[in-house]
Formats: C-alpha cells, structure tokens, sequence
C-alpha cells in the first residue's frame, strides 16, 4: 500500500514522461500532478498538436509506442500516406490514431473549451489517473533563434532535426500567459510532499513552464521540498538536444549548468552515478543514482529514489 | 479514338459518379466537366467534408471503395476507433485515408483558398483528368424537415439512416450563393455538345445544384441539348432515399416526377427499360435502355447510349 503523499511533477515529453509514469505508480491514486509544457504546442494544418501533453498521456495510458519512442503504440499511417500523395506537407508524421487526439482538441478549443478541459477530458477516457495540467490555458510558442534567424520551434526540432545550433530561446505569448489556476492551487497545497522536475529540457520543456507569470514564483513560494532530476547522464542527454543546447546557448552541458537554471528554487538534485564527481561542486544537496529508465522498473525505482530524497530534504528543517 | 465533344454533367455521388465515370472514358481528356452537389457538405468535428466531390474524384481516381460504396479503397479505421475511444461522435465514419482529404480542404479553404481551387488541386494530385466543379464556391446546405421539425442533411441521411420521412427540403445559403464563374462559362460555351444531368436524386442531389441562382438559367439557355438519366429504376431507386423522398414529398416515384422536375430544361429523357411503358406519357423525347452500372462496362455503354441519344437531338433543329 503507497503512502499517501502529494506531489507536483513539472514535466516535457519524453524523458519527464517516463519518470511521470514511475512517479505514478508508486503514489496513491489522486496524488500526483503534473505540470505540462505547452511550449512545444503548434498548429500544424489547422489542427492544434500538444507534443508534450500527448506523450504524457500515452505514456501514462500505457499506450506509448515503444518502437518509435514517441506517438501511439498500434499507430497506422494511412493519412500521412494519402496526405502526401495529395501533394500536403510530410515533415511532421501524424498517425491516424494520434491524429483523433488533434482534431477532438482543435474542434473542443473552437468551441470555446480550455486546453485543460480537452485534456482532463482526454485523459479520463483513456483512464489516465494522474492530473495532467498544462501551465496554462493560454498561448506560449518556443521559438528559437538560428544563425539564419526565428524558427517556430517544432519548424526547427522536427523539420531541422534539431541540427543546426540554437543561438537564442524566446516564448512567444508568456509574457502575457496566466498561470491555470489548478497549477497555482496544486503548488499552495498546505498538503503538497514535493515537488519534481523531472529529467526534462531544462530551456525548452522545464523553462516555458516556469515563464508563464507568476509560476516560477509559485515554485519557489511552495512549502514542499523542490527536487529536480538531471536530464544528463555524464555530460550527454539520453535523447533529444539538450546537451547541444545547453553548449550552444554557452551554459555547458553540464550538471552545474542545469542546477544553474533551477538555482532559485531547488532543495535538491538528482544526479546521475556518471556524474557524482560533480555534485561537491553543486551549491544543493545531491543524490546519486542510475537515471536511465529503460524499463518501467527504472522509472519506478527513479521515482522512489527521487521521493526518498525529497522526503529527506523535507524532514530537515530548511 | 474518341471524338471531340465537350460535355457538361451535373452529379451528386455514388449514381452520378457512376455515369461520370463512363463519360470521362468515352469522352476525350478536357471534354468533361462535372458540375458536383455541395449540398451534402457539412462541418464534422471542425472539419469541412464535401461527401459528393469526394465520391466523384475518389471514382473517377479509381480509388473508389467497391466493398462500402463509399469512401476509398485500402482504408483503415484507426482514427475511428480513437476517437471513439476519446468519447468522439461515431455516427459519421471518417476513414483514415478519407480523413487527409477533409483536413487539407478545411485547412486551405481556412487560409482562404476557395472550394473550386482545392478541389481542383486534389484532382490534379490524384490525376483525375475531367473538371470536378463545385456549383458554388458559396455555401448552400440542404436541410430537411421532418415530422419532428428540420435536421442538418447528414444528420438525417447518415446519422438517421434516412429514415424518417422528409416533409419538406431547403437549400440554407442559396439564395445568396454565387454560381462558380467556370460553371456558367461551361454551360454558355458555344462549342458545348451536351449537358447531362445524371442518375442522381433530383430532389437532394440535382435540385441543391440548380438552386444557386442564375445555374438553372443558364441550363435551360445552354444551346446543346440538356439529357437527364433517370435514377429510378421500375419506380425504384439503384440505392438511396430517391424513391422514398419522391413519394413522400407528394410527387410520387415515377419516371414522370422526375421529368416533371426538370420540365424547363430537358431536350431528352433517358430511362430504364423496366420503366419503358412509361414513355409514350412524357413530354419529352426518350429512349430506354439498360441504366443500371454494375461494371465499368455498364458506365461506358451507358454514356455512350447517353451521348448518342445527345447527338440525336442536337442534330435535329428544336
């Protein structure tokens, strides 16, 4: 039986996905919320695409195809091949079963239904327990400066295969996003055991989330002990451009770099055993442990590990 | 070799595109233009969906789906069984290859581009070599009314199964509908042989054409002579509410309704031989043949028997 406790995840799509999933079966039912980025969100021929939340929700409905590493398990492609042979754009694959998640939510949010409500939605039908919340309601689109000039984020991530080097992040529509109000209330929860920021982006998954005003601030003001988990393992990200971005946005792709970016709201750090030399160096408490979740054991002893700790942090008083 | 004669159709779905597909075989490449039904189009899940275009391109690009009747050949249902996993609308099936189709019309005609100009596209992608022309750029929906009151078209012909007996049609938007520039130029071009309004119902599927003002007027003043192909076969529709319609809008289902239908703009009447002993009765010229098209063989012999009939007439002053 999983004691009871509360806990907040701050999450991207795939790698925060799967700590996501360990951290949900190891709560209680009702316990664990996570907060999603909607930076990566686009609209891609009229429909509205969430890549973050729908990876988080196939993960955590377990339908999270395992082959591909991201989209539907069971996924067929015929509207991709139709779409093509009607001379439409290929870059972006959308499956035909992915694709019922972007027309429902392109179709409810015309209709005046919030993100949050599509995806509360989405996720009941598919029985996913665990709250997912996009930090807001509202527009924020990542969008990154090349050499050449501004892309839309997915224009640079899918389309360039995030090859060419990022010169400088923007977050269109932050400034202006509100905080969905759920987000801000989990955050306050007098009940909340801690908060995990789980091993994703810290620049372009991790940072449109804590943009959006008044969210940063809710971390930091939040009673809970704020742990994060490094998206590095020995200087190198297990997927996606983290460690090119994090050189080229002249951070370094290190583990001091990425508690650098968390620095005003973190009681702890996770990192991993290739890294442990480095955690002396760290100006926050360290645990050390494998954080490669190749199997749903890894995630599961991941999110033991990491509630461990912050239970730890949370019994010394700050 | 195929002789050179322009011919003009005007078609709803699956009986029409039957007949357009004989002509476009028959006739010479850029002889054909189809004047298509967009009565029947409809917005499903934020999605513009132009049932009769897309039977007749999907016929005429040989893609046509011989098990359904409808829809494409080599379809699969993924989407259809997400989305009614997500709790979406079933009652409309939307096929995974179907569905590139709807989302690239939605998406171009939301930029701007026109329903003429997309459908034109697809059938230049597809290969499609006759002019596919929506009536109208405009749009003009059919309703009915019911015992119950009035319906959206498809949700009576598809989501009631076309069952309950409609008591009155309108054409929502027609009044104020523009005909498409290249279908009054079509009907008023002096080279023009013949204007053939195929085995469509007249009542949902020709009537919705006629309607936009300005198209019916300009039939009836084309200089070729204008043939119609009866959809009833020994007071019987092929497949479809024809027959059930004409009774129970009072006209009764006889060749001679339907006649009675195009009274202004007929020079020729094609009917079935099951419905021969009706000719003699109509006032308008006739011949009776085979109209039933179960093979590629039937379409061909039945445009051929069309257009000679065509020939006919126009040889002989009116």
């Amino acid at each position: 039986m999983a004691t009871r406790r509360k806990v907040v995840a701050l999450s991207g799509g795939i790698g925060g996905a799967k700590l996501a999933l360990g951290l949900a079966r190891v709560l209680a039912p009702g316990d664990l919320t996570i907060i999603a980025n909607v930076g990566d969100d686009f609209e891609h021929l009229g429909l509205h695409v969430s890549p973050d939340i729908d990876t988080l929700v196939y993960t955590l409905a377990g339908l999270a195809n395992p082959e591909l590493g991201w989209g539907r398990t069971g996924e067929t492609w015929t509207f991709m091949a139709t779409l093509e042979q009607l001379g439409g754009p290929a870059w972006f694959r959308l499956g035909d079963g992915d694709l019922a998640m972007h027309v429902m939510r392109t179709h409810r949010r015309a209709q005046g239904v919030p993100l949050s409500t599509v995806t509360a939605d989405i996720c009941a039908a598919l029985g996913v327990v665990p709250r997912v919340l996009p930090a807001t309601d509202d527009s924020v689109r990542t969008r990154v400066r090349l050499d050449e000039g501004w892309l839309d984020f997915q224009d640079w991530f899918v389309g360039r295969r995030a090859a060419p080097p990022v010169r400088e992040l923007a977050f269109d529509g932050a400034a202006t996003a509100r905080p969905l109000p759920a987000v801000l209330d989990a955050l306050a929860d007098p009940e909340l055991h801690a908060v995990v920021v789980c091993p994703s982006n810290p620049l372009i998954s991790i940072e449109p989330i804590l943009c959006v005003p008044g969210l940063r601030e809710a971390v930091r003001a939040c009673t809970a002990p704020v742990v994060a988990v490094s998206p590095l393992i020995g200087g190198r990200a297990v997927k996606g451009p983290t460690a090119a971005m994090l050189n080229d946005l002249g951070a370094g792709a290190t583990v001091g770099a990425v508690v650098e970016r968390y620095r005003d709201l973190l009681d702890g750090f996770v990192l991993d055993e290739a890294d442990a030399e480095a955690a002396p160096a760290l100006a926050v408490p360290t645990i050390a442990t494998k954080t490669l979740m190749l199997t749903l054991a890894d995630r599961i002893r991941l999110a033991e590990d990491v509630l461990a700790f912050a239970d730890r942090i949370g019994a010394t008083p700050g």
